[in-house]
């Protein structure tokens, strides 16, 4: 049994939150999608894309009645825009985010929103280096993993954004919104900044494109995320970020030395570590 | 004008070897293939595959005769198994490899192939994390970029070499040993191992099958290499892969104390140059 919604309001337009109209759209679980942004001309595009169907530029006027709220914004901005909106949403509203990071998010909505809490935080692991509207597409979260806040206090409320995600496609996973950024600081926003430092390390070296392999386009894939997004990450998961940056640190300390003073049985013994350890973290093994 | 090779002798008869075997039997350039190899099941496996037409245990005897010989061992074995094959190869046979690193190579080639040289290293930059005869594809250097020495003793085998890989659907570039290494140094084997040490950091944290997404996958992906292919690279290139470790590590500590301390400014522009450095060293910008 599939929910419907009357109205939806999408909270920036972009990859994630013009994809989730889409799905909901392809599966008829909408009557209206209204889209917020500050730009007029992206929101103009997605209408144009029949990802939206009314613009708005404000956010609380396009949360009035709305059955269902995304916030789709950089994790940074949303406790500032759930105190916004919290006023004007219907008590039986449905209200989630899609950011990266969860602990700021889910603390705040905890401590500011009224009871029965209608907001459970979602991480929809479905990133990509590619943004905005006209990349968004309705089988984005199929088969996607989709994080949700564990908090006993919103029951409810996860059961329905549950059935949300997994009416579009998701794989659900509920995990306590702490230990779901310390995890991730380890399998996305570290990867994320090594292949950073991987690319600038390439291009500080001249002119190395002829030397340009599928092995560096697919490390280094990530590092064309969008920045802003990315600071507001490191800035949600300062913690946990900075302790496995400097786990990482010391680890390809210990290689270097290995490399240079040319141990070859422990070269052997990294390599084969490494590659059991990705087989692990994919479940592969 | 594409040459013809009677017996082509490949030693190593992997995903490399064995793709260069099918490439030239798939374009008719050469009358019999002669595979080397330590495991007879390997050598079975690539003749039931009809990537080799003889199976020879001693590289020595199979390279006797040969028109074409191709070294397709780990970096680490090359030297010997030229010193090995060097008496027996014809005074017109032309010699090249597959190794990913050049310099020490290339330098032992000049250093003990009678004159004129015979001998010119390649490097088909076409790795890939499969490996074993099963994965060997005719197309596989369609489009690649292969370096070879650009040694001006040995002008001759070099247009030569070029013309095995421009036949094969390869892009050649000539380039100094010493200036690939350091170069591959940054676009490849550091992207490996700092790949390495991303894995390892994920698959300490526990459990994190559910919070590992396609971002993970890509940065991943060339640490399930195989570990002595990868052992001999960065033991034929220690000075190049350590200075350029260092450097990559002196960064991401700038980045982890930006990010422990909340310098929002700074990650942004950190995001923004690894987004550009990446389309620079991919020739995007």
């Amino acid at each position: 049994m599939t929910q419907r919604y009357g109205a939806v309001t999408i909270i920036g337009v972009g990859l994630l939150g013009g994809s989730l109209a889409l799905a909901l759209k392809a599966r008829q679980l909408t009557d209206t999608v209204r889209g917020v942004g500050r730009n007029p001309e992206t929101l103009e595009k997605a209408a144009a894309l029949g990802i939206i169907d009314q613009e708005y530029l404000d956010p609380v006027e396009a949360c009035r009645g709305a059955d269902l709220i995304v916030v789709c914004t950089p994790a940074g901005a949303v406790p500032a825009m759930l105190d916004a909106i919290q006023p004007v949403c219907e008590a039986s509203a449905l209200v989630t985010d899609v950011a990266s990071t969860k602990a700021e998010i889910c603390e705040h909505a905890a401590r500011t929103w009224p009871a029965p809490l209608r907001f459970i935080g979602s991480h929809p692991m479905a990133g990509s280096e590619k943004f905005g509207p006209e990349h968004a597409t309705p089988t984005l979260y199929e088969g996607c993993v989709t994080i949700v806040d564990s908090n006993p206090a919103a029951a409810e409320a996860r059961g329905e954004v549950t059935a949300l995600w997994q009416a579009v496609g998701a794989r659900v996973v509920a995990i306590e919104p702490a230990l779901h950024d310390a995890l991730v600081a380890r399998t996305s926003h570290i990867p994320h900044i090594v292949a950073g430092c991987v690319a600038r390390l390439a291009a500080s070296s001249g002119d190395v494109r002829p030397m340009v392999g599928t092995g560096f386009r697919d490390v280094t894939r990530v590092a064309a995320g969008r920045p802003e997004l990315w600071r507001d990450i490191c800035l949600t998961n300062r913690k946990a970020i900075a302790e496995g940056l400097e786990a990482l640190e010391r680890d390809v300390a210990d290689v270097r030395r290995m490399v240079a003073e040319g141990r070859a049985e422990e070269l052997d013994a990294f390599f084969a570590d490494a590659q059991e350890a990705r087989g692990k973290a994919l479940g592969e093994s």
